[in-house]
């Protein structure tokens, strides 16, 4: 090895085990891990913020981007698109160093009471605290379980859509028996743009999780013949030159149809997945952080969990929840991030000097 | 009495001892109350509003109306004005009966579980549940204790500043060592449309509770003659004809000085003053109300506290963490008015057809 080469490669080392220190490290680029920037901000706690997916919004960004919300206190609606953005404008005078497209694999306490967090790509950081705010974790749809299937997904199994126009005109197979199999079946089989050459539901029983109207509106469809119904598992499929042709179906009475299909759309819910959060010696109760209600503290102290993820007697999956628990978690940091700061006193938005000054904003003169 | 008169005044008595049946009353209209409103509202709880102040807003429109908030979250900046506009739009929808311009004056439990509220203008309501949303109580601005002068609160003495054109060109003497005494100091004093012709500012000490950057501008303006600072405590005062013409103020130094004025503005700050809650046998710590976090209840099933009035380990007094008070307590209080439905299962705004139907909107359809 040229002694160069060797030089380059110390330098790459050493650049590896370097690690960025900050005060707050967040995990979770949804609407609560954006929020928690902001709180941290008042405090003058600048924070990274880490996520799996490309960009900032979580599953409001995922699942439901043009979905309108209603229950944002003081929004009367508003889309996941348009809540993140929003928040993305409110906690821009903070500053925070996005980190997306990489999850967090370690979290690890140091010697000197720092934590160590390591993301997929590599990137490392020293933090005196740590914000979980990762919703369900990395949630993942519940997969069909069928040998060898798993081939089609993104070609012909989906477990998402993503542009409906894409199935258009399209013989569509639908599996699930929850809201969005139903909505998705309801969708493609109605007048409309999308509308599919045909639609067959199947379930495994003729019982559904779903809103009553819509079940109702599913049968009528049926009736009319706009729609099928076929109670049953998949328990194999057909192909042909590499392509999914048909499913066979089970049913109750133990006859295996085949049904044959150009697309299968698969709705089994979504599979909370903790991921490596699982390992970091955290209090967890059915897959959800145990934290307190004073500082939204896990077991481990200088680790907040807030949102979706954590649990706590009353807990609700809200986010207007996970809003409050990110001013009541950035006031528990506070003394972790300034020591020698003592009790740090609550300001308001409205009248503090100080915080005009943070946000970057002129204090106001009355007119 | 005849016959006729007698038959209308039972008449009278009867329609008095009449209260109204409901599931919820929700004591105090600020940006809280309207809150509980709408969570309540999603789970089909119709509630009727009840506050002291003529208008819906409490404290955000009382004390701030034209003041940027900046902490609300999602929305990066509204007034207290347009904050109570959104609020009230958002709960719309759930035609909540508002009582207005009338304080509490009784909660009491009945013999069948419900509580019995009367109003200071007599009306009357028989409520499964009550939730107390009542900020600070009927806070007031604490007085200055001088026997006589409060003759002139109104005219010559104020202790808000409702439209600061109205001091303009006055002599002006400001009492006070917070930020709300500086804050107004220091506007009447610079250069601006309000500037007034004198500015004294009196405080019984030299040292203030306030913003470092007021009490130095303030230090400035004086060392440049634009307003005076005086040390020393009100003892008394001057009039003539009927007007107060001068403050006499004791300083350190045991010297009684007569300072001129045309207006005294005070500001000593807020007293909360929990008026006749605090007869109502629930649990109170330094004013404040002792809720649990589960459910936001106090000792007394059935009453709940949110926002400001109540307390609880890591409380803040934030309106963002009223919100989320606010839709504990409403799954709280869910199983009291609907004692048969069992557990409420937590529905989402974006997908809940339920939640579109109470809401008055359509659920989407995607494209």
């Amino acid at each position: 090895m040229s002694p160069e080469l060797g030089e380059q490669l110390r330098g790459t080392v050493a650049a590896q085990d370097r690690a960025t220190e900050t005060d707050a490290v967040i995990i979770g680029a949804g609407p609560v891990g954006l929020f928690q920037v902001f709180e941290l901000g008042l405090l003058e706690i600048k924070a990274h913020v880490i996520d799996a997916l490309p960009h900032p919004g979580g599953q409001c960004i995922e699942l439901y981007p043009d979905k309108p919300i209603y229950d944002i206190p003081a929004v009367p609606v508003c889309t996941g698109q348009e809540l993140t953005t929003n928040l993305l404008k409110q906690i821009e005078p903070f500053g925070a160093t996005f980190h997306l497209g990489q999850e967090v694999t370690t979290v690890r306490r140091e010697a000197d009471g720092r934590f160590f967090i390591e993301t997929s790509k590599g990137t490392r950081f020293l933090s005196r605290t740590v914000f979980i705010a990762a919703g369900v974790g990395a949630f993942q749809p519940r997969a069909l379980k069928v040998e060898g299937i798993d081939a089609f997904e993104g070609r012909q199994l989906f477990y998402r859509v993503r542009k409906p126009a894409d199935f258009a005109g399209r013989n569509l197979v639908i599996l699930g028996g929850g809201d969005s199999a139903l909505d998705w079946a309801l969708h493609f089989a109605g007048e409309g743009p999308h509308r599919a050459e045909s639609v067959i539901l199947v379930h495994r029983r003729d019982g559904f999780q779903a809103a009553p109207a819509s079940i109702a509106r599913m049968r009528e469809l049926c009736d009319r013949q706009e729609m099928q119904f076929i109670v049953g598992q998949v328990t194999g499929y057909e192909e042909r030159e590499g392509r999914l042709t048909g499913l066979k179906v089970t049913g109750g009475d133990a006859v295996t149809r085949v049904v044959p299909l150009d697309v299968l759309l698969v709705f089994f819910g979504l599979s909370p997945k903790l991921g490596p959060i699982a390992d970091w010696g955290l209090d967890i109760e059915r897959k959800q952080l145990v934290v307190d209600t004073e500082k939204f503290s896990t077991s481990v102290p200088g680790i907040f969990a807030v949102g979706d993820i954590n649990t706590y007697p009353g807990k609700k999956k809200l986010i207007l929840c996970g809003f409050h628990e990110c001013a009541l978690a950035a006031f528990g940091a506070a003394p972790i991030v300034f020591p020698e700061k003592g009790k740090v006193p609550l300001q308001y938005t409205t009248t503090s000097t100080r915080l005009h000054k943070v946000l970057g904003v002129d204090t106001p003169v009355f007119d």
